[in-house]
């Protein structure tokens, strides 16, 4: 179930990680339970803020942190650094991944 | 269809806008009109570069322009400032809109 993260007053940042899944790919070949692992797993990183993740014919998770160093970080982590492989290899046709410096926020 | 956008060598802006509709709705009050709407109507903008959107629980659309200014001058569209006060009072239950510039960017 993803929500809308709770985060703290800007600045802060945020990975825009958008992506197709590729056709070709077995069944779910692991998909499923690595998104949920990630998940978890960045949780658990220093300077993690929170992510949101929806996917129609796009998918769309964003995650947001404290600086650009925590995201230095959670990309050199090793379990996250096969998931990335397999993700180029297996999981995704194409993605673009944004960093992005939150400057100002505003809810309803 | 919403695809990943081509966006141009960073610096450039993106409005990260996260939601969930409102339970309360009755049926679909517009709301599917207005988003076809507001995506043709953003993408005349001066400054528009692209945009990418995707629900499942929670509903993430990210716009991405050239500048502060263009952001300022789209919020501030007659069409969509009507879009939005229905949003507030009718589809949404509750959004968050986040102001980023983005710094850096790759892609498979």
């Amino acid at each position: 179930m993803s929500l809308i993260a709770k985060t703290p007053k800007p600045p802060y940042y945020a990975v825009i990680f958008t992506s197709h899944r590729s056709v070709h790919s077995n069944g779910d070949d692991g998909y499923d339970e690595m998104a949920v692992r990630m998940e978890e797993l960045a949780s658990q990183q220093a300077g993690f803020l929170g992510v949101e993740s929806a996917r129609e014919e796009v998918g769309i998770t964003v995650s947001y942190w404290n600086s650009l160093e925590s995201i230095k970080n959670w990309k050199a982590n090793t379990e996250h650094q096969q998931a990335q492989k397999n993700g180029r290899s297996l999981w995704y046709s194409n993605f673009t991944v944004r960093i992005c410096k939150v400057e100002r926020d505003y809810c309803l």
